[in-house]
């Protein structure tokens, strides 16, 4: 039951975060520009940090999920759990997109698109496959990285959701010219089951490389652990002094 | 008398949302843009919260008002209190920026409007009157579900109004090219009272749906409250783990 | 010595302001926008409250100060003091961007400006005298109101600057087109002392204004106060009960 | 061992500044503009103070070291090691910028650059050299002030980092358009290092002025310290008083 209720928190926020984010890209982009889109998807994270944050943690991506399962934050069966009710949220997210857009005048998905991600052709500035994969693991990397340094003091949790969204802003402002930005292989895989085409074919990159960077921040997040106290990074006053 | 205080103080943070959202749309929208017009409504949530959030609450928004009822943290009589205070609040707000409008050299009421909400030729991307009811109700689901979420949370209070005013901001990133975001009654019947016409045939579509969305976050909201604790939804590693 | 100090405090902290709020409109305005300069302002208040928060209560403004001295937060003889300072560091704040424009390519004074309000022509919607004495009334009453309520709150003390400063975001977005935006009697002054003609005419619009709706934010603000504790706004659950 | 930590902190922490600062201006700065780069430099500030910030103090660059130093904040020992740290991380940052330009169709370095500063030709209002010296003296000043001021506060700790990088981005909203905003010696070098020319030619400035506004601001935060408990700026109620 209380499992029931993790799962469904995951299933909302990331059905908030990808119709909020996607959904700004594809109705609003023009207008918005690359600022514009990414504060949509901080955003959509820092209010449900605050809504869902005390109930599953608020990954709402399992690229953070796989950090937290190496991290041993999770467990592998709420690891599954997680990953299910967030691909779910996405494509009801993605869902819901369709149909506000169909009810519109915006000349259907051929124009707008759904927010997918794109390497070569659709990328805005043409990177290659290399590059995207090379790209997409610095970015979650650096945003995972984040998740794991601030969720793990606890004086400082009254403003960690905010911290959160307010750094997946800038990885969507470089990132979003580049790759549109995934950094969370649910937000890539609604759009592209959707979407069909290029996006489908490329959909891995933004699946593969996600997880990566995600695991990878969990591993080198590890080595600036204290050694006295064993479990997160401690105040400069305190242990890390005398190791 | 202490009603009073509460009611005055809810038509005080109504007229500043109003005055202040409405009025960067009508006075500087073209030069704004959709962001600027999402950050001006936004972050006069964020300062009313922090002045008459120890004494109402800062709902400031019908939507807000039935969800607590609902949830049981207003009484039906604060509750037609707050309601009309909102309304006239917002009314108060509109009336100012038709007077500093009507000081200003903008070209009246006609060409710019005063922040009101619309659906088929008055939405930017033409939105069905179906489309706009479904996303008045999505995005109030959002807006309401996080000030439910977010004030539950004794411990993250300091930071509360800046999580509802960021939410805010988000909600009208996507649906200023929608509907114009509404979210709250008070803010949309005023100035289609001002305006007349298309904006007041139409508003009962920003009434009715943020009230259903509002509701319908009460109602989901409750699910994810704590068994144990009865109240509201409460730490991980507190209550949450052995239900 | 210790006044020195206050002082000291508030003349650097107005310098700052008007340095980066004047100068990011002199500056780099046409590529700002009404929003880039908004920002300017409203993040230089944080920095500074930050910084000087505990020596003076940072205030660098004139119509801060008097509703602090109506509110008694401030003595008489302080209330001289600050203001005093508040002149000067604006007054150097303007000194040092003339310095800086003067060592760059931007056509000098005539062009850009030094970020001064007006009204009638040097509005950009032609706001009337009228207009934009009540438009600086709006403006501060709504600032003001909200940094009496924010500095009230302890419980809220680590998050009022970022509060204070994002109220004055959203006052600049809308104020801007209208008369640039004061709010601000040393702001106005010292952009008006160096550039002369229609800004010195009209400057004491920019310094009576913001000085009614700073008195008047702590007139209404006095009604709010809690009648049992007698000195802040106090919290739902608590006092304001059983008044 | 524990140096290795705080060293390699460091080094990730200006990457990541770096990396996102300089990627954002050079990969998508005509689409962003000012206000988008300002935001990427100042939120890449905001996430690494939240992750190294209990592991180094996250300076992140040589400016801030030495008032650190001056401060009695760092070692002598570690002022050497932090700056080398920051050095290396700087070079890295512009490396895997330089390889995912490389990956894209974004014309060479030669067109839109690495994020590097300059004056003269090389400034965007033709800013003189003594004009450079002068902004990046105030930027930087203004910036480390801040820095000394917040984390002398421990009842504000929870923001520090936030208002950190608020600061950071209206450093670099005034000062793009003049020098591009280095206030960091290391974000400096590392650009001109890969660009040659003029950018290292001119290079000195950046690292100099940056240096002495740094000092300065040590020096200035000196004056505000409470005289009676000797070591930070107390509150306005306590100790201030009575000295």
């Amino acid at each position: 039951m209380n499992s029931v209720k993790k799962y469904l928190a995951e299933a909302i926020g990331t059905m908030v975060l990808v119709l909020f984010g996607c959904g700004s890209a594809a109705v609003a982009g023009s207008v918005l520009g690359t600022f514009g889109i990414a504060m949509a998807f901080g955003l959509s994270i820092v209010a449900m940090a605050y809504v869902i944050g005390n109930i599953s943690g608020c990954h709402v991506n399992p690229a953070v999920s796989i950090a937290m399962l190496i991290d041993k934050r999770l467990s592998p069966k709420d690891f599954i759990g997680y990953v299910a009710a967030q691909t779910v949220g996405a494509i009801i997210g993605i869902s819901l997109l369709a149909l506000i857009i169909n009810s519109a005048d915006l000349g259907g998905f051929a124009v707008t698109g759904l927010g997918q991600n794109g390497f070569d052709d659709a990328s805005a500035v043409g990177l290659s496959m290399i590059g995207a994969i090379i790209v997409e693991i610095i970015l979650t990397f650096v945003f995972v990285f984040t998740i794991l340094g601030v969720t793990a003091d606890e004086k400082k949790s009254a403003v960690a959701g905010i911290v959160i969204g307010l750094t997946l802003v800038f990885v969507h402002i470089m990132g979003i010219p580049l790759t549109g930005t995934s950094v969370n292989p649910a937000r890539s895989l609604a759009p592209a089951l959707f979407i069909g085409g290029l996006a489908l074919q490329q959909v891995w990159v933004f699946i593969v490389a996600p997880l990566i960077g995600g695991s990878l921040a969990a591993v080198v997040y590890r080595f600036f652990k204290c050694e006295k106290c064993g479990k997160d990074a401690c105040e400069k006053d305190a242990c890390s002094k005398d190791v």
